[in-house]
């Protein structure tokens, strides 16, 4: 009798190797690390003498699961923000929190808090992509677990780098550190083609064929992400990629959404790996990976969760599933995607597309004992059928659960028993992680107490404060104008013809102030748009001041450039009313005794108001300017003459 | 002090009522089968004393899900086929089992099962549709669970019931039984439009409005039922149901795949309630509800599982946040549907839907007490957000799992504590499934021990068996044949004309035989197509004896109707390998000295065989009969002569 250290005996073994064999009852026998045979139950116990003998009787015994993309230290993340669009999402509420949170104490503890997750629902293997890479692989080598982990490169400052040549650094020296341990395969990751330009790619590329290590990149993950592609580079994002020879490099691809037939054909000839990941994208709204022609295609494609930001969670049981379910409706064919399809997909093929098919993804003597035991007598797994092998596979992937996972090993180390956890403290790193949370609580919550501080968090200010005096009439007499625009007392410098869309966002507390949203649209003498300008404004509600009945000091508003479109900032400020001023204006930057004025003269479209509509305004500083300027303004109205017009209070917005 | 007999003091109460009102640390105050009060913790602590105080630190509380549509006891189907379309899954697997053990027993084992798995995660209603239905209701009220159960009406025979009357007796008889009844709310199930007639309809609303029940049917599950109803009624599947006042009972409709628009308005007139099932509708290729449309168009719409041998379980997590995220990438808006609203529809939408949102649904004083307390402090839970309340439900729904609920009440009585069953003796369950899981493997492992038992399953065998004998040539001289047919010897009885389409599968074992799936498309003088016949035949590999070293004796061909398509046999019998032969046949009934024969002349198309082939041939009893045939057959082939041909020992498969 050969001396083992564990035997496995009794359960059904689903190998999930090349032939599919199933053992029931089955055993599998563990030494060291390895995985040294996989058989029927009375050959292994007559063959083999183990040190620790599992009775899996009643259970499943197979292989541990592969996620095949995700960033682990994003379980501290989960649930920040969700059903929003990806810009708000990301732009808004993920990225201001890394820049603010993400650390090597960060990367740590999520990764160690994803470990845990992932040990309790059968996973044994992940790919990951993010920052700090170096802390993630220390703690997933930790945790007992196996992991592809990508080192990110991307062409702006993130929280681990200040430019993408610090972050190949980084790359190299994690590579550099790294390779060779028995669990951690290291990589690079270029973020995405978009994120990053064709040189720093085609470097990625040479780190990763100068170290033989894999590349983890995003691919077509999105429907703007290719069309962008077409426009920029007049090609797709696969296209673009091969032709700056991305797959010299291992490459594994995650999302593949948006992909045609042809590549498709590039990938497949690229040997590169996919990560499939159905959930994130159907709540990301990205759309459904062409999964069915993809492995028709014969790409090897794996399952990932994606970030717990985007999934919640880290359930390769659910990923499973809905690739199998989503592949049917999506080819409109209930045959296709069958559940061993899908198990292999989280199994040895998930292996193969991180590149460490020879270690892991199936039981087979000689490959890393990464073996997981479920327990099949739970309550929704029964009753079972036995007329049909195939009907195991169909029992785990649409009736299984995470909880249904018992034991839990990795490279031969035992990291789950009876659903405790052997190499992490599970009490240790939730209380952790609800200190970061209570940290990230107190930063977004100062950051949205207010408009302002909201406004703040997603704006270079220009100008954080102005005031103004100003005076609005409608018009009754254009002459008045013209003749005050041509007297001696006033310089114009400059003219402009624009017209004006504004989009106010109204709040419940008026205190708040309103955000305009301003879109400016030049025109040039034949009403052709020569340029387009939108700015941001946060206005405040009270008017200072009032001068002569009349002039207005008016104060407080926040300029910013507004670089992202109104249907942004309408998901991030949350508006309770929304209304719209357009009109056409002309507007003048005069010197009146040598002071800077501005002249505005305006026809509504929206609201529908007749007639035009004046305003003479100047920026102030002190009370003291403010008077003068106030005075001086009051002049110009009365050389317009009382009959120009009539004076007005309200906002525009309050009129029609 | 006011006397109560629980309260669930110190969670997050979720209460899902008309203000979305969340209590943290919140409480609830039971007495006898109601909630007597929702609030702070502090505010309940002091008016309440109570005789149980269960504390739910770090838990959610909230309201038990409503699992809008089901099939409960077909749990005891769980698995048993999978990854099938519809009509193989449902004429050739489920449809058969049910014939064969669809009893009071089995109903009643299965809803217990049902019941079991259910209370675990969280549900503490459902809507149910099958047989026996009195069954279902006494074990669903034994477990105390909430049901609105529905006793099916179809126009053929069902296993409860040989007729329509009887299923719609049998729904009176059930109402009258259980109207009353404080868990259990009776209604009457017409299954489907399609699979009734007008008139039953009419008779079932007659019934739901005569007894003021729920009505529930299922509604626009596949494509196939819409061009169907199109077809046959002019008109779409809700337009037909309107018609004919479905709408003057209260209508639940489950699935709702495919219907348009204006489909929408009338469900929403009608005031019925809707049950969207996504994940069944992605796993049978059926398509993507347009939820979406249906909210906005303010259509009550709550979540089902469908039946678990469709699903394959009946997971309430599972369900909600498929229905929100499914919705996201339908929409291309992942703002649509939101965490929020899901949970919404799985709760107190859920109950309105099923017409029962005055008792359950939501937290509120008044309502029966049918809660849930979860456990929010699992791996997957962690970290949690307080800035922003609405985060409560994003956790529930993307990261909450059915294993994490610890407590369920339904109508005040304690169900679940601590994740132990308190109402069905989980082992007995299992067990008693396991045996019927024998007995119907034991059933199919028969039907599908040989490809003849698979064909007799789903056939009406019109011959069972079929001796031949038989002779075939390459025919050079076409005269001969002429000559032959116009002798005196011969009368003709018959003479056709016909395309012919074999396909054949073909079997790992030869000893299995082929089926071949024919059809004959008729054609008259000027090749216009007059009829099309499709049969189904078992041929058997090898001949039986020789005569003159030329005609063959072949035996056991069965002949069956082939009233499904080709694509139906195919996915049935997963052949190993698939051949096709087209040919143009020219058939003659003759009598041959007063004996009836066959004559075949062929062109084949596929394989591409030049010339033409003849095939003499006549049925046969016994040796003797084709001993004396084989004579006679032997004789027209003199008649021919010597050169009319060479004959041919294989099948026609076998040549090109």
């Amino acid at each position: 009798m050969e001396k083992i250290d564990t035997l496995l005996t009794g359960g059904t073994v689903v190998t999930m190797n090349r032939a599919f064999e199933i053992f029931a009852p089955g055993a599998v026998a563990i030494r060291g690390q390895n995985i040294v045979a996989v058989g029927k139950a009375e050959a292994l116990a007559a063959a083999y003498q183990a040190d620790t003998v599992v009775d899996c009787t009643g259970k499943i015994v197979m292989p541990g699961l592969v996620n095949a993309h995700t960033h682990v230290p994003m379980t501290l993340l989960r649930g920040l923000a969700d059903d929003l669009r990806l810009d708000v999402w990301l732009l808004a509420y993920v990225m201001p929190t890394e820049r603010e949170f993400v650390t090597p104490e960060f990367c740590r503890l999520g990764t160690t808090l994803a470990c845990a997750e992932m040990i309790r629902s059968g996973v044994t293997a992940f790919a990951d992509m993010y920052y700090f890479e170096e802390e993630i692989a220390a703690a997933t080598a930790k945790a007992g677990m196996r992991g592809v982990l990508g080192q990110t490169v991307i062409k702006f400052p993130v929280p681990d780098a200040g430019s993408f040549e610090e972050g190949l650094g980084r790359a190299r020296a994690f590579i550099e550190q790294w390779r060779g341990h028995e669990l951690i395969t290291p990589a690079v990751a270029p973020h995405a083609p978009y994120s990053n330009t064709d040189d720093i790619l085609k470097q990625c590329v040479d780190t990763a064929v100068e170290f033989d290590v894999p590349l983890l990149i995003h691919i077509a993950e999105t429907k703007f992400e290719l069309d962008e592609s077409l426009e920029q580079f007049g090609m797709s994002v696969v296209r673009r990629v091969k032709n700056i020879d991305l797959f010299r490099a291992k490459v594994l691809a995650a999302h593949c959404v948006h992909i045609s037939q042809g590549e498709m054909d590039l990938l497949r000839d690229g040997k590169a790996g996919v990560a499939h990941c159905p959930t994130s994208n159907l709540k990301l709204a990205s759309g459904i990976a062409p999964v069915t022609q993809m492995l028709k295609a014969e790409i090897t494609v794996g399952i990932g969760t994606d970030g717990p930001a985007s999934n919640n969670d880290l359930d390769m049981f659910e990923e499973m599933r809905l690739a199998a379910i989503l592949a049917k409706t999506d080819a409109n064919d209930p045959t296709v995607l069958p559940a061993r399809t899908a198990l292999l997909m989280a199994t040895r093929q998930g292996a193969e597309a991180l590149f460490i098919g020879d270690k892991t993804g199936s039981l087979e003597a000689g490959k890393r004992a990464d073996v997981i035991v479920m327990d099949a007598r739970t309550l929704h797994n029964m009753p079972q059928f036995q007329r049909d092998e195939q009907a195991i596979y169909s029992q785990i992937v649409y009736a299984g659960h995470a909880s249904d996972v018992r034991h839990v090993w990795c490279d031969g180390q035992w990291l789950m028993r009876d659903r405790a956890l052997l190499t992490i403290d599970e009490e240790a790193v939730l209380n952790e992680a609800e200190v970061y949370a209570r940290r990230v609580d107190q930063f977004m919550s100062q950051r949205e107490e207010s408009v302002l501080s909201k406004l703040v968090a997603v704006s270079d200010l220009e100008q954080s404060e102005s005031f103004e005096v100003q005076v609005k009439l409608k018009l009754h007499n254009r002459a008045a104008l013209d003749a005050l625009l041509a007297s001696e007392d006033i310089q114009i410098v400059k003219a402009h013809h624009y017209r004006q869309y504004d989009t106010y966002f109204l709040f419940d507390d008026p205190q708040q102030g309103r955000v305009r949203y301003r879109e400016d649209d030049f025109v040039d003498a034949h009403g052709q748009v020569t340029n387009v300008r939108t700015r941001l404004t946060l206005t405040m509600p009270t008017k200072e001041r009032e001068f002569n009945n009349a002039v207005l000091l008016s104060y407080s508003r926040f300029i910013a450039e507004a670089n992202r479109p109104l249907r942004f900032y309408r998901e991030y400020f949350r508006p309770s009313a929304e209304r719209e001023v357009q009109k056409d204006r002309q507007r003048w930057h005069v010197l009146y005794r040598g002071v800077l004025i501005y002249i505005n003269l305006d026809t509504f479209v929206q609201p529908a108001l007749d007639g035009l509509y004046l305003e003479i305004k100047s920026r102030t500083w002190s009370a003291m300017d403010a008077e003068f300027k106030a005075k001086l303004i009051n002049d110009m109205m009365l050389a317009l003459g009382r009959e120009a017009g009539e004076i007005i209070a309200e906002d525009y917005l309050e009129l029609g």
